[in-house]
């Protein structure tokens, strides 16, 4: 089946998608070969696919503290944060006119938003400050009598910066708003304790393949009681809120990556990394770190003035090193995050992210600085 | 990684979902393990994954002999129709409001429209005769000039019929009607020669788990220069058309269960296997054959009036032996293609759909026709 070179490779990537782990690629082949069966299908084949799939949901249940019938499987992340704006402003449409988000959401989020704003809905969307921090005031001056959906993310997936979603959950109840409060927590899952019941969320999305499973599967989890409009129709599956045959494989192997995760470990782990690189580049002159220090350990992003963010970035692939410029879904375009945190071009242009995992070694962080070094070096004397 | 125990049991329910072959789970684990890349990353890793998606683009275009840029992936046939659906009627909605369909299409293509009848399309639901055919005139006659809508299967998915798309095609040029033609293939594919431009249809639906690739992965053929307004919105993959970090490892299966396919060798056993079913049931009294002689060799639905589909599922199963009692994605329910062909409440009630693949043998199909009799004798002496 061939062998992940270490050696060879440093992927510092984590946070536009993860290697998946031994235990999740095995389930997952497992799965597709033996246990073939349609989880919709009436005799014991069905049964013993479907069987995969409630193991899955107790599973991730579990991690966010709640119960299995909340978990609802969607193709990824995306199709989670599109089901829960769409599901939800569509179910309350009658109640009030206004939508209330942040400027640094994912683009899964912003963009269903911006098409219900053409549809004729108010949209908030609050302003960051220069750190990427969200305030609580903001958020209570944004919500209103006439909300009916909030959407705050939890951990921002290019400067990592944690948002306060409990507040949106205050502001909800302050104002008597019939809102429904949904939370990305795609970048948090798995790196820090998600409990959407603390936070106060009604709707929550996970995705596998940030967190070591495989692509093709996230879950939205839907507070009970809570109705949302299904995004797509079709069968019975998953109470016709996410019809469509499941995708068994990769749900099952969701579950063993989730099963693999210790939070302490990982957590003591990347914090050590994330502090190495923050001395290793504090020690280089012109780099500045964009991401706050009371960010998510698992992201580092930051500029080095004058190298444009492609450049480094393809220079660092040419020694084996592999981050990003921004959000992989933007395909190179400039951040809207950085740019919302109000950071001149000449930072947003040049703008890298280092996202850990917990398999990430100080030896890694040792080269890929002294890679960076000798980038800004090379690459600035070619200017 | 274990093994198929291809003594113990008999799959007859490849219309629900097929065994995945062993190349397509190999490629999908070295796509998980080591090429574990977001296509949508710039560096050397994510185009790594990005080519993935070419070849798979590739290889499906040539089967349906159209462009590569032509297809678009999805998370399976459900979200594919949906996309159709829904992307070209909120498209067109100023052009006409009739939407013309049959009353036999998957529930991924009906529940869709039905959701548009709600919102004020008329909807003509073409019903078929008692053998499951659509006749070209109530398509001629069902289409007008304000049709922008039209969507017919290629094969029923439960009888196995063949259904005129072309003619469908013929009647929106003839009308003149503004509309998109879209066929749902996924029982086709792989089955039979599938070329859209043939058929005359704008937009195609095929899905891997039917023709042995993984679950969680299908595609939409959008003809070039054909607009549809998207399902789902986010970054800026698949040309905003369906963004969300695309799923490669499936993708990449999915392809490598498309190379595997060699129609003329698999028809060739299919129909074998078909004549010998359908020999053995006209030998058994009481049986009696829903589907046409003209269906699909693929699929054999069939009825022992007397006893429920569920019980006899359940006795087969119980030696092994898995088949449906119509779509999986019903759970159970009555079928409402057996209903629309005017078929009795007794045989509705009683019917089975074997649906073979091309690795089932001609010695499975006479122990099945010997279990199907001791099931009958058993479970009509216990009634």
């Amino acid at each position: 089946m061939g062998v992940r070179d270490h050696l060879r490779e440093i992927y510092f990537d984590n946070s536009a998608t993860t290697a998946v782990c031994r235990s999740a690629c095995d389930k997952a082949y497992e799965v597709m070969y033996e246990n073939y069966g349609n989880a919709a299908s009436l005799h014991s084949k069905g049964l013993r696919a479907e069987n995969e799939i409630i193991t899955a949901k107790k599973t991730i249940a579990e991690m966010l503290s709640t119960d299995k019938n909340q978990i609802y499987f969607t193709s990824g992340g995306t199709e989670a944060n599109n089901l829960a704006v769409f599901g939800a402003c569509n179910s309350r449409k009658k109640l009030g006119n206004r939508i209330v988000t942040t400027q640094i959401e994912h683009s899964s989020v912003l963009e269903p938003i911006k098409q219900l704003e053409n549809q004729g809905f108010e949209v908030i969307y609050i302003k960051p400050d220069s750190n990427g921090h969200i305030s609580e005031k903001d958020i209570f001056d944004a919500v209103n009598g006439n909300t009916i959906f909030v959407s705050i993310m939890l951990v921002n997936n290019e400067v990592g910066t944690v948002l306060p979603v409990l507040s949106a959950s205050k502001a909800i109840k302050q104002k008597k708003a019939p809102a429904l409060l949904h939370c990305d927590a795609v970048q948090a899952f798995g790196k820090m304790n998600v409990k959407p019941a603390k936070l106060g969320a009604d709707l929550l999305t996970v995705s596998s393949h940030k967190i070591h499973g495989p692509k093709g599967v996230g879950a939205l989890y839907i507070k009970k009681g809570v109705h949302l409009t299904p995004l797509i129709y079709g069968g019975e599956q998953q109470s016709k809120i996410r019809p469509g045959t499941e995708n068994v494989p990769a749900i099952a192997a969701f579950c063993e990556a989730c099963k693999e995760i210790n939070l302490t470990n990982s957590n003591e782990k990347v914090f050590a990394l994330n502090e190495r690189l923050r001395n290793h580049l504090n020690e280089i002159d012109g780099v500045v770190i964009n991401s706050p220090d009371d960010a998510s350990p698992y992201i580092v992003n930051f500029s080095v003035p004058g190298i444009r963010s492609e450049t480094m970035l393809h220079f660092l692939a040419m020694n084996g090193i592999f981050v990003s410029s921004g959000s992989a879904c933007a395909k190179g375009k400039p951040s809207y995050v950085l740019t919302a945190m109000g950071l001149e071009k000449e930072i947003a242009d040049s703008a890298l992210r280092v996202s850990f995992c917990k398999n990430n070694t100080i030896e890694e962080v040792d080269i890929f600085a002294e890679a960076l070094k000798k980038g800004i070096a090379t690459l600035a004397r070619a200017k």
